[in-house]
């Protein structure tokens, strides 16, 4: 049987295989019946860290997906859970996009009404806020975490787990995490492990609706 | 391995096994990696089909679910498109509780910004409503279909694929089913295969969502 084919955009630009392909890795783990293609977008070394550098990226991502679409991609997964270039790319091209924000809400959404959002922002990104509105009853970012790097340190890991725990004292009983580079930390096993509590992984969220698409 | 334990309640009152565990077939098919333990209602042959049926059903589904989980279900699924009594489960039991109408809206919300909701009641029912908000671009209820018996007519059928065809025209790229009959029918397959568009079956909707938490 021919194998679903993804196309997916990561939204910092690097040149070590091992980054780009962090991702993919996590889907093929949990969902093996997956052909992934991943691209990531020229010159943002650091990324999406706020609307400006946001704004930039959206002409970037919507030209990659177009040539994903090109190669025969049957989904787009736009790896980033700030949703940057979802709607446009919906708007434009014929072939499902999902978006690691979006998805990671959505899942949420389908199992609670008490939903904590963990990210590395002060504020949870747009798409979480607008798509689980009341659902969303507390926010939360981890002292001294302002970057993906942060999430590396022994602190940065401390203290997101310290993060998730007030969440669950303030009564979530689902944490969303809003970034997908905890995905790429795997914090979301450490959480539960930890605080005996619902995580949504945003990266293995998209999975899911890639896998419902297949 | 222990299988994920599912309890899932029926909101139709009924004696004969086959109707009683359709739901369950569906999972099963999709999901075999469960255990389902179905029950339903006592003491309403006709359903839920409006307000007053919904109230009449909420105490009796709390009272099925609050059994279930005394009996070590791992998580509650409530098999009705209006998620009734979701909420109130949600805020009494410890296991998680799976509605059918807020998996079908939160998969539909997941894949697309452009959805089409198909039922059998003039208006959606408000939990999608009040999840899809603007992403809900059109509803219908296809000519003659007025309850989960009429979809089983040739007619029914014809009058289904028809309605689905507007909300296409329309300019929906997903259609969500609004009503857990059309699983049961087996619609959403049909409405594919005619209309090469997505259509999010409510029942299989839940499966995805309890095999996130399996």
């Amino acid at each position: 049987m021919k194998k679903f084919k993804v196309g997916l955009i990561r939204v910092v630009t690097t040149k070590d295989d091992q980054i780009l392909n962090a991702h993919a890795k996590i889907l093929l783990n949990h969902f093996p019946n997956m052909e992934i293609i991943t691209r990531c977008i020229p010159d943002q070394l650091q990324g999406i860290y706020d609307d400006v550098t946001e704004n930039i990226a959206v002409p970037k991502i919507i030209d990659l997906a177009r040539n994903l679409e090109r190669e025969k991609a049957d989904a787009i997964f736009i790896s980033c859970a700030a949703d940057p270039a979802v709607k446009e790319c919906r708007g434009i091209l014929k072939i499902p996009v999902i978006g690691a924000g979006s998805a990671c809400a959505s899942l949420a959404m389908g199992i609670s009404d008490r939903i904590g959002v963990l990210g590395i922002t002060e504020h949870a990104p747009k798409v979480f806020v607008k798509m689980l509105r009341d659902k969303m009853i507390a926010e939360i970012k981890p002292e001294g975490v302002n970057n993906t790097l942060d999430l590396l340190s022994v602190e940065g890991e401390k203290n997101t787990v310290k993060a998730a725990g007030i969440l669950k004292e303030k009564g979530c009983d689902t944490i969303a995490l809003a970034c997908t580079g905890m995905s790429t930390i795997g914090i979301a096993q450490v959480l539960r492990d930890t605080l005996q509590i619902n995580v949504i992984d945003p990266v293995v969220a998209a999975g899911f609706f890639l896998r419902y698409l297949s």
